[in-house]
């Protein structure tokens, strides 16, 4: 769910990209976006494409054929992740956790033993799985291996911590239509100075003209040459969220999150149901559920969207009928759609048992 | 500009990317892109991205590293398409017009002489410049070379004729915020059976993950393979946004702006000033307008925005300081602006020769 005004921001009228005034609003939308990814980066801007062309934006700049890379896999986007990355001409080293599970450091530590790769790359929070893997230990073996640290934060920015500058993350992306609650259609990115470095002193162009970071720099910095028309209705919506998000302070974000979590835990229990992912490490915004023996998961789903509006997310991969996902991401975490989530369930589980 | 019924739909509530009834908007925009694109084209969708994405779209598809391409260039989209081709491994024939005119069937044939390139590649309605390059004879000329056509339409579509079937066009692509009218953000596709053949017939894999058409055909078709978050907001507006274009009728569309095209013209003379690009192949959305000798032609610009609050384009490349570009576009394309851009460039015009 994205906010009212958000919503509404949607409908204005249109400006050129590159009226003085839209071109007011991607300064205004650069500077917040780096105080949400708690970063003092230039290059930090939205790229015209959703969460997934971030993803490939941050591995089109930044691998040239033939660099390793080593990859986190505990989920879907970790794969996706490993798939880009061998397009871009990598050579990729898989370091996989059970799907629920984070990565560990310890992991890391094992595959960076006596290699030097250009980047390593996880999933802050695997929205396939429900787990959130911690950042700063794996960001100072990658540093310590002469790499840079590349981290998704689609699911992750705006629903719990993201501190770019002090995990020293080296190249993020997220998307708008998660814990920031604006539409889907745009992927916030951020490079660091040393990412940036290599991006600007590639051997082989950039393989992707659109996602060319040297092109979009001219874009999106002083120059404002122009490159590809921004999605201007998008940039606006993303522009309220971000305000919104600010208005409500990170802090308080986070807490709010962390406090729907926990009510959707305990009333989850009261049902006899439990998060399925790693404790200690379940993601507040992303409740990866366990289906309980004999219930068919595909009814349950289809019902809460039929009978209450509801739409809860199946499980992927080795988790497919195994978990439900229920989110409470930005606007949508509150405890009304807790209790409503909770009763709908309850309902619905009661009927099928019935 | 966008229709109000457009920039309403933008604001619609959010569904799920994968909610049945978001799924029912997605078949019918495919059977309304069709419609416009005239073609049966299976493969026929709106890319996550903006035009140049459709580009891009395009090119990764259906080149592998050391194929073949001429590409048509009489502006900065010409440039471009060589560009991304260049980065797709292409080896590229360039066949060069001088700004402002199109690219002639007989400067095609000349390229093609002893040569059985995969791709040619034109621009129908070259934004930069105002021309429209006929695309039959060309088509016919590729197809007995062996060759895909590839056009872009990004300007052309909904303004003036595009017949992806009766000129056997093979790969086309298009954006949003030009004469169809909605916001900038989605980029049109269409793909012949024969082109799609060779797009999943290749040797490499597609470089772009997140244009890949081998993993689209998936999510845009009868399975819903999951593959990245649609735009949905932009999707509702492409909806209404198309629904408006066939209410209309392309004929009646088609008529309208050749007849505002006819207005604007004849009112510049009575200014005395005149259409820049080829006499024969004037764009009727854009219209590239001489500037006169001694006038400052970044200042009359600059009045027109702050006095009137009409924004025009400058010149790109060659062209710079030596034309304006007037759009009447879509939903612009009304006698009232005809009236309105030629009342404020001749109040701006004689103020500044006074």
């Amino acid at each position: 769910m994205a906010a009212p005004s958000v919503l509404e921001a949607m409908s204005r009228p249109l400006l050129g990209h590159l009226d003085p005034a839209f071109v007011g609003m991607m300064e205004e939308i650069k500077e917040m976006l780096r105080e949400v990814f708690q970063t003092k980066n230039r290059m930090t801007f939205p790229v015209s494409g959703t969460g997934s062309a971030g993803m490939e934006f941050c591995f089109v700049n930044l691998i040239e054929p033939g660099d390793e890379v080593v990859v986190g896999i505990n989920g879907v986007f970790g794969g996706r992740m490993a798939e880009v990355a061998a397009r871009c001409g990598a050579k990729v080293t898989r370091v996989e956790a059970e799907w629920g599970r984070i990565i560990e450091p310890a992991q890391i530590a094992v595959a960076l033993e006596g290699r030097k790769p250009k980047l390593v790359a996880v999933i802050h929070a695997e929205t396939s799985t429900g787990a959130l893997t911690p950042i700063p230990e794996i960001s100072r073996l990658a540093h310590e291996a002469g790499a840079l640290m590349l981290v998704d934060t689609v699911t992750s920015l705006g629903g719990c911590p993201v501190e770019l500058d002090a995990w020293g993350i080296d190249a993020v992306y997220s998307g708008t239509q998660k814990c920031l609650s604006a539409p889907p259609g745009l992927a916030p990115v951020s490079l660091s100075d040393r990412a940036l470095e290599v991006a600007t002193h590639r051997t082989h162009k950039v393989q992707s003209w659109y996602l060319d970071v040297n092109l979009l720099a001219s874009y999106w910095g002083a120059e404002r040459v122009y490159h590809h028309t921004a999605p201007v209705s998008m940039n606006y919506a993303l522009h309220e969220a971000l305000r919104l998000v600010l208005e409500e302070g990170l802090e308080a974000r986070f807490a709010r999150h962390e406090r729907n979590h926990q009510l959707l835990k305990d009333g989850l229990a009261s049902l006899g149901l439990e998060i399925a992912s790693q404790p200690g490490h379940q993601l507040w915004q992303l409740n990866s559920v366990t289906v309980p023996e004999g219930v068919d998961e595909a009814a349950v789903r289809a019902k809460l969207l039929q009978n209450f509006g509801i739409e809860i997310g199946a499980g992927l991969g080795p988790l497919k009928g195994k978990v439900w996902r229920i989110g409470l991401m930005g606007e949508s975490s509150t405890p009304d759609n807790v209790e409503i989530v909770l009763n709908a369930l309850g309902q619905t589980l009661s009927e099928a048992a019935g």
